[in-house]
């Protein structure tokens, strides 16, 4: 029987985000921020979402070490009224300041039965549901939105105007992981044109269009070009609102004057809006956690198509992903391996693998 | 110079909304629902969205007619608890339950900033957004959704058990006419399905499988098998939370369990999610009303693809369409026309056109 060699690219979850909580350290970060951007991080690894995972620790170190992203003051409360609040992020960090939001917003509607958190001047926070998913597990239905850097052009134009604005929706689901849903209004992540560059394969019709704005599914136009919103007129419409409920109504920036993740200067003028009822308010939780149940049975107990060999409800995917990558530890390529080896060496921190 | 003949198939919307009453009231209405049925109707064909229009009267007519609509019963508040509440619509006429609800959210919102209503036992209530926009105009942003009769199968699947369960943003615009997002989740009305069949053309990839869980570009296969939610898993996985938020929560039917508008018999189960929040409690409304102009005039006035001549934000064309539809007059088909004359004389009531 032949040794295997020792798989250097599979690591525990807990080894790595230890990792990112330490490099995060070194950069002055409170322990409890560097905690929560690991977190949230090494989640979506979990989740099956790697490209909202630990490739992105650098991603927000660098806006760290530019002062881009403020780490030395403390969300501020400008209005603090029962069930409505107004979180002001003072250019923190995104994951932090929505994860106060949240909590708060649940704090609130345990109260008073319905809540809402407006936040300004937050950061990128990384997945939605990361968030939502807080109030799930406290009983309570929880959504989030964000707005987002400028990525596709209005429905109907050619400059980039309009963000893919995140949304999440989240709820208990009985003896089930709890029910999630997250969506970014583009049609398709930028990475598969790239992908179907590198591979040479024609990209599906209405992901992208080229740079004068026509629909096109030659990867290399779309990338010159811009993606387009999920479902058409419809994604552009929703992307549209989110910016409203995020940007507008939290007066912090909107449209145009966000600065995304990838750029290492600028304030990200990023807003969000939380909103969280709590179920037992409404009716008894046994309730809707037998109604849940029922209704994701009837679901998953339904005929198969004829390509699929399961049907899935939304958030199950994640919850099966976690069960199996916290056993088997998180999968990184040589590129991300690399990434993180330069981003560590430059604060003296040792990588948990080579 | 030859007279033109008269034009019979353009009525004021005026005369059409008094017609429509009229039916309603004959059929034992009291006053107050009878036109708040026929002004969501009127509404929605003065958008330019006649596929809810008065097209549908005798829908809900027959309903009526065969108790599945009761209309002998007051709403009632089964929670009333400051910004939360649950309303019990008594399986009623779904425009006035939703009206209610969404007057008594604004007014709750105006109280604590923040309301949710939930309703159960509700009946379809036609365009999402007509309640909506009520919240708009009162300076606040609104929420409504509903679930609906399955009309698509769960992603990956191929038996009826999802609704296109509908919802819809709104927000006030400043001196433009208001923001206004309304989504049905299913990719296409099935009404094209047929209109494609009829004029012997493909339908758009994504829009229709066929009876075996194929995709189809085949009309007739589509029409033997069912719509496909928009944006993929995606709009199933939104369509679902839409169930939660509409008929879980509020201890309404949910899933398979909801009786369509164009059923005669059969109880409807619907219900609704409604929020509002006052915009006014979280920031200055006239700041919000700029940043909204801002953000409408930045789109509006950036490049266009070389296919389009303009860019709208979302509830534009509706308010455009309102304008001239008003001036015109609203225009009936042969059709419809005939459905109105049918339903109109069992009634004993003459049609304002011939």
């Amino acid at each position: 029987m032949r040794d295997k060699p020792p798989n250097l690219t599979r690591i525990p979850s807990e080894t790595l985000k230890n990792f990112a909580a330490e490099c995060l350290q070194s950069m002055k970060l409170e322990k409890e921020d560097a905690i929560v951007i690991a977190d949230s991080l090494i989640q979506a690894d979990l989740w099956g979402h790697p490209s909202h995972g630990i490739m992105r620790l650098f991603w927000y170190g660098a806006r760290i070490a530019s002062g881009a992203t403020q780490i030395s003051k403390e969300p501020e409360w400008e209005l603090d009224a029962g069930g409505l609040a107004v979180l002001n992020g003072q250019d923190g960090i995104g994951q932090s300041v929505a994860k106060k939001a949240m909590h708060s917003a649940i704090d609130r509607a345990k109260q008073h039965g319905i809540s809402a958190v407006c936040v300004r001047n937050s950061g990128h926070f990384g997945t939605a549901m990361y968030y939502t998913k807080m109030a799930a597990d406290a009983g309570c239905i929880g959504f989030i939105s964000s707005n987002a850097s400028p990525s596709m052009a209005p429905w109907g134009g050619v400059e980039k105007l309009v963000g893919n604005n995140p949304w999440s929706w989240s709820a208990p689901a009985g003896s089930f992981p709890c029910f999630m849903l997250d969506i970014a209004n583009s049609a398709v992540a930028r990475g598969k044109l790239y992908h179907a560059r590198a591979t040479d394969k024609p990209i599906s019709e209405g992901w992208a269009l080229d740079k004068d704005g026509y629909g096109t599914i030659n990867p290399a136009d779309g990338i010159a070009g811009q993606i387009l919103p999920i479902a058409g007129h419809k994604g552009y419409a929703i992307s549209m609102a989110m910016d409203v409920l995020s940007g507008i109504l939290s007066a912090s920036q909107f449209g145009s004057s966000i600065t995304g993740p990838y750029q290492k200067e600028g304030i990200s003028g990023v807003g969000h809006l939380v909103i969280v009822i709590d179920i037992a308010k409404c009716r008894p939780i046994d309730e809707f956690n037998a109604d849940m149940e029922s209704l994701i049975k009837s679901i998953k107990s339904s005929k198969t198509a004829p390509t699929q060999s399961e049907i899935f409800y939304p958030g199950e995917l994640e919850a099966r992903n976690h069960e199996r990558i916290s056993q088997a530890g998180i999968e990184l390529s040589e590129d991300v391996r690399a990434q993180l080896q330069i981003g560590a060496e430059q604060l003296g921190i040792k990588t948990p693998f080579i």
